[in-house]
């Protein structure tokens, strides 16, 4: 069987980090002997819209619809497309309109990378953010009125169905269920959010009861962040709100020294459209085009793409290559961000031969 | 002149730190002979509201508005009533109707006090968070529909204005003048809320003209938690949303391990109605009633209440009272949060003695 895949690098680094993340795909394929074909697509950048007035192009849907997975890079460019074109034309449309109504998100201690927090060994942090990916605050409803003056007002609408929190709780009650600690924690404001979020609770209330074995808590999103930084070995598998999702799938990477190297995967759970994986870093045009973009969450995303495809042993091979070589700790290997003095490529190369 | 001070200790451990508060706030009036006048009040707590359906009396406003500053302890208590009808029937009531559109948070980190962030000195962390307090994402408006069925769908409004976003920016852009890097953080996530969060940009672009001497610099809430943790010295002033302002007054403590000891201000700047002042921890319901509550934010609550009261040496003798007692680190003394066996009252006498 073949999987077809779609490759878009995007923007800035995310067009440095898409060869290393190909570099160790085809390793592994190698390894494992799967078999991947690639199409690369040239749209889904800023200079594409520069171009053309748009992210993508109107068949966008059907060009891509039938991949069996995107491999994405980076996308946004501030200084050529304000962030909110670029990312609403691109990456929120793949989201919603493939349905990929999870967004996941390992939060790791690795070994060899520096943890901003105090007193914490690789193996004491190792939880899941689950973000809901498709609703909720991230809206197009909304607009202004009285525009100009001073009496102008902006609204915008957070929209939430029980169709879109119970899928995600779902989600997230079943991979608390297969984790040793089987624990759940979702993320909440319903003490100042008092319409949607109340709404929020009580769907997570009604889902527990079909998981006696998953012990729930819930904590404000103020609170929540502070105990990511507290006290992160109290989580196993945090689920929330698209806006909270978000946050907290940096701040959990950020915790753990990772937000540089963390994957992501958009998953369309039911398979009838293409998932979506891409690392958590942005394009970071700050250092585009200088080489040393470090690729791990390229390369990381990778190994969440081959398991989602169904190839739990080759994901695993491409993760432990990555921590072998971090844990070594090789100043020529490693990108300046982790302290070393080689390239994207070299990294890159270095995880590919350990695969 | 005298100074009426409305007091309203609330829920838990409110009414265990209330009076610790109110013996620093006396301790420093006699010091620097200062004249307050107290009245205390029974409602705003979860006890009154099981009395009588409501957590304010009808009244309050009027019972309220003439006073100079309101002292509260902290609301709350999820078993008897739930968060979103006590928070809403007090703390957001008062914020609202007396137009207390600044929330101001100081993050500092303190002598004695550990911080959960590796390699980080006292004098490193130093910044405050002002926090929009009567709108945005705080709205009242929205609603359920198809209640009860599959389809049930929750929207909630977030509603900014012209005004006031303008003037939240102001105080904080005055702010950032008064100090010495003249820095000025904004919240955002203009790159996933299209609509409200976009106009906040520009808003804060705008008046940024008007302060040529402070730098500003804007980072979408995602990396801006990240950069908390990560980089906690790149930060002066950080203004934002009512959300993302109360994320962030929760997390910056948390990084400066002051979370259980920080205060805040609910600040009417032009003084047309009572100013609030309360810790930033909440009720605390599990510990309550064991009388080893760790009365500083309490405290320091104090301190920022006389500052507005113009009493500005009154309140710099509070913090280094609390500064002094921590650095001495008198296990006897200090809360079992700070490692110590001491309690409440403890603290509080000890910290009212030095000044
Ligand atoms: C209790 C809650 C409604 C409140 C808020 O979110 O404003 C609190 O977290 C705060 O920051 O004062
Ligand atoms: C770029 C931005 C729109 C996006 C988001 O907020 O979803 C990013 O932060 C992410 O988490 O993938």
């Amino acid at each position: 069987m073949t999987h077809r895949i779609a490759v878009i690098a995007g923007d800035g680094i995310g067009t440095e980090v898409m060869p290393e993340g190909l570099r160790a795909l085809e390793a592994a394929a190698k390894r494992f002997d799967i078999d991947l074909e690639y199409r690369h697509f040239e749209f889904g950048n800023c200079d594409y819209y520069l171009e053309h007035g748009q992210m993508l192009p109107d068949d966008w849907f059907d060009q891509l619809k039938d991949f069996d997975a995107l491999f994405y890079g980076a996308v946004g460019w501030p200084e050529k497309v304000p962030d909110h074109i670029s990312l609403w034309g691109s990456l929120l449309q793949f989201r919603r309109r493939f349905d990929q109504y999870i967004n996941l998100r390992p939060c790791r201690l690795m070994p060899g990378i520096k943890s901003p927090l105090a007193d914490r060994q690789s193996g004491d942090i190792d939880f899941y953010v689950v973000r809901e990916n498709t609703e909720g605050e991230y809206s197009s409803i909304g607009g202004k009125m009285f525009e100009g003056t001073e009496r102008e007002v902006v609204i915008q609408e957070t929209v939430m169905t029980r169709t879109g929190i119970d899928r995600v709780l779902k989600y997230a009650f079943d991979l608390a269920q297969t984790r040793p600690r089987k624990k759940l924690t979702s993320a909440t404001k319903s003490n100042g959010i008092s319409i949607t979020m109340p709404y929020w609770d009580e769907r997570v209330e009604e889902m527990a009861k079909k998981y006696p074995e998953v012990s729930v808590d819930k904590f404000h999103i103020d609170i929540l962040t502070a105990n990511f930084v507290m006290h992160p070995d109290w989580f196993d598998v945090v689920v929330g709100s698209n806006l909270f999702g978000d946050i907290l799938s940096d701040l959990g990477p950020a915790c753990t020294g990772t937000i540089g190297v963390a994957p992501s995967a958009n998953i369309n759970p039911e398979g009838t459209f293409p998932s979506l994986f891409e690392p958590v870093h942005g394009s970071a045009p700050d250092i585009a085009g200088k080489g040393i973009a470090n690729p791990i969450g390229q390369i990381w995303s990778a190994a969440m793409m081959l398991e989602h495809l169904g190839h739990q042993e080759a994901g695993t091979a491409i993760v432990d290559a990555i921590e072998s070589v971090l844990a070594e700790g090789d100043a020529q290997t490693l990108t300046p961000d982790l302290r070393g003095q080689g390239s994207t490529e070299s990294l890159g190369k270095a995880i590919a031969e350990r695969i």
